[in-house]
């Protein structure tokens, strides 16, 4: 597939060449901008109104507003699949501050919408699982899907030498989130997974849903310590589906390989989703 | 003076209305920049050997490489100032990764350089003195100048509510610095000001220069408890000089008014640069 050509920019439909966003912008000069990122299945998006909402949620903590509706950004999603003659394609809205309102209570916002190539990754991290490294961190405004991506950018070249796909971050003696994924363990068929100071993830929530027939749910923090206790681990986020996880800096998990529970998440995922 | 027309993006000069980053930008679809702001007096850029300086170990510590030498940022900027028919201006100079390098091990990046009209604060800042209050936050990569202003920009409302110019960042019960300005206090004639875990301000440096003479300066933590028995504080920054604080939250600084100290400084630096 061809990189898409067209995007929506603030109102206008302009080739990704020429989609630009001006330099006062205090999104880019300041940081201050909110996002989603959207999977598509079979041409249709996934879960596109919970990103939606989420969105939404996300453009509040930050004083936002957005300056389209939900249903304006459904029916452009629609719009650039046709100009850009694609069936499918990930989906990025980016929602920037533009300036203080009058008000001075809000900000004006520029939106722009963008379809990706689907970035893949190597079958084996589904199959064989990946690595973690940690990091000291917690996010500012956790709840919100900010841009901000200093720390998990700035650990790219560490993650590259260890071998590792993500970094998990770590606060006060808890697993919090991966830089773009959400965090799960195993022990024997209880499944485990954060809830407070963490983006509660789409696909997250999409897991636990598949997962909440087979296994005892426990939405709650997960010490350090638990983690040599850990039968099994993974990680799930809209771009990565489910990953297993076998090692974390240099504890291995369970038995170093794709766990049993996992693969039949993914199983399962797979089902629902294809 | 009129907002200047025209601006350096990339290479090239170009209107500040077309002055415009491409939406698959890494800096505005990540927050991951860099930046310096610098004040102009007389017709010269304040100390811009030392803004270049930093803008560089920034720009290393994000693994940004820096498109343009120092050398032609000056040039850059004699030549906007020319263009612009103004013999002063406030300075932008804006670094956001644009994409990995080839070897992964850094970004390639995009640069602007903005002038932008002086933003006045109230004379009152000056001789009366202003209130701050605090917040629970340390920035990441503090050496570092990095765009991410999301903790100043969302605290904007809850100042403007309680009458503060600015929000003074704390840590482990430290007082670290405020949003855009660096924090000092008086206890007699020690002047303290914290070294770590802050942006090493040009003006802050500046003035510490011009206090040495007459006072006792202590580069080190500042105890949230140690505010109680402060005789004055004050703010420094590039766009607010120094400014006297008589108010942090509840707690009235000294007799609530401009301290002696401050005062003096403030005139050591009116003379230093006008």
């Amino acid at each position: 597939m061809a990189s898409p050509r067209w995007c929506f920019v603030n109102g206008k439909i302009v080739s990704v060449q020429n989609a630009n966003i001006n330099v006062r912008n205090l999104g880019l000069q300041r940081g201050y901008g909110v996002f989603e990122f959207i999977r598509m299945y079979g041409g249709v998006p996934f879960r596109l109104a919970e990103h939606l909402a989420r969105l939404k949620n996300s453009a509040r903590a930050l004083y936002l507003s957005l300056p389209i509706s939900a249903q304006r950004i459904e029916r452009i999603i629609g719009f650039l699949l046709e100009k850009n003659k694609i069936g499918e394609a990930d989906i990025r809205i980016l929602v920037l501050a533009k300036n203080f309102d009058k008000d001075a209570k809000s900000f004006s916002s520029d939106i722009c919408i963008l379809l990706e190539q689907p970035h893949t990754y190597p079958q084996s991290a589904h199959t064989k699982g990946i690595k973690l490294i940690t990091k000291e961190h917690q996010r500012e405004f956790a709840r919100a899907k900010t841009i901000n991506y200093l720390s998990a950018f700035h650990d790219h070249i560490r993650r590259l030498r260890r071998g590792a796909l993500e970094t998990l971050y770590v606060s006060n003696g808890k697993a919090l989130e991966c830089t773009t994924s959400n965090f799960f363990i195993f022990r024997r068929n209880v499944l485990i997974t954060p809830r407070r100071d963490i983006l509660l993830g789409i696909t997250r929530k999409f897991v636990l849903s598949l997962a909440r027939k087979y296994f005892v749910i426990q939405e709650r923090n997960i010490r350090l310590q638990e983690l040599r206790g850990a039968s099994e681990a993974f990680i799930a986020a809209t771009n990565k589906e489910i990953m297993p996880v076998i090692k974390i800096d240099s504890l291995r998990i369970g038995n170093g390989k794709a766990g049993v529970n996992t693969k039949f998440l993914i199983t399962l995922f797979e089902d629902a989703v294809r």
